[in-house]
């Protein structure tokens, strides 16, 4: 499937996502509370994770979802769920997770915008994380789909939840320690990022009523196509302008991040510390940057992240092997791909 | 029922319930997230909300719980269930909006120890909070009540957790804004903290499989006894040691916090800012505390405030009609009373 083909599928859920995200969280009272809640989802994002979701629940159904994807048959054929309620409940965790973590990582901005710390302040981001956590719980209770399996997605959705937690903190960590080790920082990645895609693959799997082998191995495809996801946004951080990036290139390096580019430069004996060297993160220049990816380059270290992520998406996709062979099973192929040859 | 007879309840159901949070939620890695999970758990509290939780089923099946309450039949006989584990569950989300209340109200004490963002930072405190968050919901998936039922509880709890951050997020507005009524005052109340209590009462009901005007009965119970109890700490603030309350009295003072107590006074015409004024709340004395609540107690406000939570009480009280009349229900009236005539 073409790139191009993936991108028009992407987007066209990206907009149908987004209308159930406006109508399912409005602007309620109080007011400055939700308006922060929804900071952050209203100045972008790709939705790839709840696309995940739609064109896995479509993939199994064989393309018999609706077109909202609101009455989607079960596996059984004895109801139609709402999916887009389980999309829409995943961007919602993803949301929390991206103002909670921006105030711990004191990150300005976001998709261009300032963070929901800097356009509010922290209370008001700590609170609108936490009411977007607990309304991403309800969402997930609003399929319609057999309490049984309501209550295999919600444990998922927990689990998850705590998964990300840990990894957030493994992050946290890394940040105050030295030595970290290319497996530990997988091993961060796969908790703090990684399960996300998973659940985002496996619940609509578990809401329809597919069975364990098929669920396994969509959560399977979502933890390598997360973790690929992850390791090349460490190598588009470098590599990409800052108006693209919607935050400032090289931020990883300025900040002193270990990331799978720096940690493999740093095993190539490349003193990671010295590349970029500032009190002022703001005060780094492009040709700084320039020249300590040029370095990065040299050792091997951009080319290892890329393989690595590559490698990731190539395993992933064997996992869709449980899936019909239709169209939305090609897309998942292809979203896998874009994740890793996207430019941004 | 004796006011010590109704401690010594509490006390037995205390230790239930710390004993089941060591066994669920013990130091896991990554150990210093765990340990922030953990500090406020471990500095001690009443464990007043999953008591409540634990009464409410004992008097419902009439004092067929077991002693540890992890199996208790259901009001259909067809099985037992864990009831226990939605007692942890409760206690796990109060403790939760516990460590971010304090980062949001930059507060350094609770239950005598450093918070969580003192003893460990903003980042881990966060984090802690997220943590706890997602295994409160972990564990009300673990009653082993039948799916229908464990739905209903977690739509409870997600619902509770929407309405806890829009009562916060009034809390913080209300710092900053003038004119807050006492009505509003109320209102706000309800959602931070009240619906804790209400959720603490009804979530056993459901799971139990009681009718619904018994979950409704119970949920009103716990609505009115959680005001009551929030208003009664208004007045603690101020008219306890500093050494008993785990914080400096008049806490609510210094930080200019609107209370029912000071709504009140300003009604009366008092200027309720004039009462205590520094630049540093550290240097606040005990002097300034007692001259600022004999001025209150002399506009009546304290004895207002004392009479609200007394009628919230009563009102509370007179719900648990919908409950056999046994020994745990006569526990439910005392814990009541208990709330309002602690005096810490």
């Amino acid at each position: 499937m073409s790139a191009s083909a993936v991108e028009a599928a992407i987007e066209t859920r990206r907009e149908l996502v987004n209308a159930a995200l406006d109508e399912r969280l409005p602007i309620e009272d109080p007011e400055r509370l939700y308006r922060a809640s929804r900071h952050l989802l209203d100045a972008g994002g790709k939705r790839l994770r709840p696309a995940l979701t739609l064109l896995v629940a479509e993939a199994l159904v064989d393309g018999a979802a609706s077109e909202s994807y609101e009455t989607v048959p079960t596996l059984d054929g004895e109801r139609d769920i709402d999916v887009m309620a389980a999309a829409v409940s995943i961007e919602t965790i993803q949301s929390f997770t991206l103002i909670h973590d921006d105030i711990m990582d004191a990150d300005d901005l976001r998709r261009g915008v300032p963070s929901v710390h800097r356009a509010f302040d922290n209370e008001t981001a700590i609170l609108a994380g936490d009411t977007l956590y607990a309304k991403a719980f309800e969402f997930m209770l609003e399929t319609g789909a057999p309490a049984e399996r309501t209550v295999q997605a919600l444990s998922e959705l927990a689990q998850t939840c705590t998964r990300i937690c840990e990894g957030q903190s493994l992050d946290v960590e890394f940040e105050r320690r030295a030595g970290v080790t290319t497996d530990e920082y997988i091993h961060m990645v796969e908790q703090k990022t990684a399960v996300l895609y998973a659940a985002a693959a496996r619940i609509p799997a578990l809401l329809l009523g597919a069975d364990q082998e098929t669920a396994d191995a969509l959560g399977a495809y979502g933890l390598d196509v997360g973790r690929a996801f992850q390791i090349r946004d460490d190598v588009l951080d470098l590599t990409v302008p800052s108006e693209r990036l919607g935050k400032q290139r090289g931020s990883d390096l300025v900040e002193g991040k270990r990331t799978a580019v720096t940690l493999h430069a740093r095993e190539q004996g490349v003193d990671v510390e010295a590349l970029v060297e500032t009190d002022d993160p703001e005060a780094v220049t492009e040709a700084e940057i320039d020249a300590a990816v040029a370095v990065l380059e040299e050792a091997g270290s951009i080319e290892y992240a890329r393989t690595l992520s590559r490698d990731l998406v190539e395993r992933g996709k064997s996992h869709l092997d449980v899936l019909p062979e239709n169209e939305a099973r090609e897309l998942l192929c292809g979203l896998a791909e874009y994740l890793v040859e996207r430019g941004y």
